[in-house]
């Protein structure tokens, strides 16, 4: 059993909109490139290696609660494994990120894709969540992940990252329903691949639309959002979930509808100006990822100024984007202490 | 004498705010790689070698006005080249883009940067467009265009593209007036480069900010907005100056009261949003570039969809970004067609 002292679940109880004593903290990519702790690891395995370790990829995802007292740890993980585990074959090129050296670009491609067993294909993800879990053993939260199909699908349809995904849109504009199969069929195996995640320990789950940003309101709405919504009704209750878009300050209007718990923005727009838009939701976010590179008085200004503009209503106080790989950890740690220090309810 | 029959004035009438008997229509980098004739001058001179010939540079820049039929040139050059006129090298390595070498990054790397003598060093740009003004006598008016200077010191202080731009963000955060000292000696040049292209006979300027959209709001206008007001306010009644930014729904606020004559936006938001947001200001855009993937009836479709969205007020018709290099050129003229056809006053 544990002891009440020593469980933490500020975060969930901020995901499901309860009023907290202060609010909680974590830092999207905190384990990452920017600790010490996790390039000495990196500098003996490659990253597929590393996520597909289960030793190793929980002794990474729990470095951060260590090093910066952050209140939720989250699964190191890639959103491209389930789609390797579809059957695309996926490598990480040091500096140049993903390549699916055969991208999926026709309805053809698409049937070829396997739907996966998931815990044969992903075993090693469950595997290493059930050790953080045990090994945590309640100080924090731990958060599973995965991609919106749209996002994942950028990937997939490009083969790997790009500037303009032209594949991708052109196949959105000349065949939007064989698209929308691809689409489906990720769908599917997230569903299979988050429910997963919650059976081997994850207490939250975010999806990263890390490319939602790419398509207009209208388009979004029509491309983006069904596969979504088949994930979000199917995980809707289980545990608290958050949906995370980049560069979407023009969609806000349509995620005001979408039923997860709390929606995390990027840092373009203050959060009352979010709040103003879609209405009384739990929000997460936003301080620029780039103000972790300032002078820490100025980091623990900004801090003040993001704690002000979320008080309108529940707040995960986070980064607007993934933590930068320039950030000095005294820096990431001075924002995870002010958010504490200043966020103390009387 | 040109005979006025002659002369296609409606893309400056709709700058200024005119109404017009149909709406112009042009495609940002219409002069560009999707174009098989812009290709084949491609084989013969690497990039800047193009920029740096007149006679090229004036070929390439009329190309589009023969073949697509559009309103309007836009003169064959690069944001980037009067930053090598002030000492910066710079470099286009094929396939990875522009590159510069020294980066400036510090107040010391500011002060080694030239003040240029710009009819010296940008004399060739003058060249090309007394060239092209000569040719096409009056067909079409021709564009001129710089960046913004927020943009351009992102490549410059970056060494070339990037992902997150982290060297620009941290001396944004680190050392504000820094970096204002590096903005402000880019203005002051980018100010005598475009008086520069007015003199050779630019009838219009465009200034990309590409990048813009990479700030909030308050740090757009306290960072990005003072040295782009220097360059509209020296520039301001000579000829019409649009402003154009990608990824800058949330900045429209701040645009609505830049004293530009023309807003140029991206496809992420319809223009009656955008009107709804800017008020009673000429708009220019902002067909999503993907769409000209898509088969022509679609594009037609997206086309008349667009052209009813900027009905409110004065809209010369363009891409929401430059053209995709996979467009089909049949694609590219079936959207100016359709444009000249749709938008005619009865």
């Amino acid at each position: 059993m544990l002891s009440s002292r020593a469980v933490n679940d500020l975060f969930l109880r901020t995901c499901r909109g309860e009023a907290t004593e202060r609010r909680p903290v974590w830092i999207m990519r905190q384990a990452g490139r920017y600790l010490p702790e996790y390039r000495a690891i990196r500098q003996k395995v490659d990253f597929l290696t590393l996520c597909k370790t289960p030793e190793l990829a929980a002794e990474v995802t729990i470095q951060p609660v260590d090093i910066l007292g952050v209140d939720a740890a989250i699964l190191f993980a890639d959103i491209l494994l389930p789609l390797e585990a579809m059957g695309a074959e996926l490598q990480f090129v040091k500096g140049d990120g993903p390549s699916f050296p055969h991208p999926v670009r026709t309805r053809e491609d698409v049937a070829r894709l396997r739907n996966p067993e998931v815990d044969e294909t992903l075993g090693y993800v469950f595997a290493a969540l059930r050790l953080v879990r045990r090994e945590l053993d309640g100080r924090v939260p731990v958060l599973g992940f995965g991609g919106t199909p749209w996002t994942l699908a950028a990937y997939l349809v490009e083969g790997g990252g790009s500037k303009h995904f032209e594949h991708l849109l052109a196949w959105s504009y000349g065949d939007p329903e064989g698209l929308a199969l691809l689409l489906d069929r990720v769908a599917g195996t997230s569903i299979a691949y988050l429910k997963g995640q919650i059976a081997a320990g994850a207490q939250a789950l975010q999806l990263f639309d890390t490319w939602g940003g790419l398509l207009d309101l209208e388009r979004w709405r029509a491309v983006a959002l069904p596969p979504l919504r088949r994930i979000v009704d199917a995980l809707k209750g289980e545990v608290p979930l958050i949906y995370y878009v980049n560069g979407g300050s023009h969609l806000l209007p349509a995620l005001a509808e979408l039923p997860v718990d709390v929606l995390s923005v990027d840092w373009r727009q203050p959060l009352s100006t979010v709040r103003r838009i879609v209405g009384p939701r739990v929000l997460q976010g936003n301080l620029d990822p780039a103000a972790l590179l300032a002078p820490i008085p100025e980091i623990e200004r900004r801090t003040a100024d993001l704690l002000r503009e979320g008080s309108g209503g529940p707040h995960v106080v986070n980064l607007g984007h993934g933590i930068l790989p320039m950030v000095p950890v005294e820096n990431a740690k001075a924002f995870v202490e002010a958010v504490k220090r200043l966020s103390l309810n009387p």
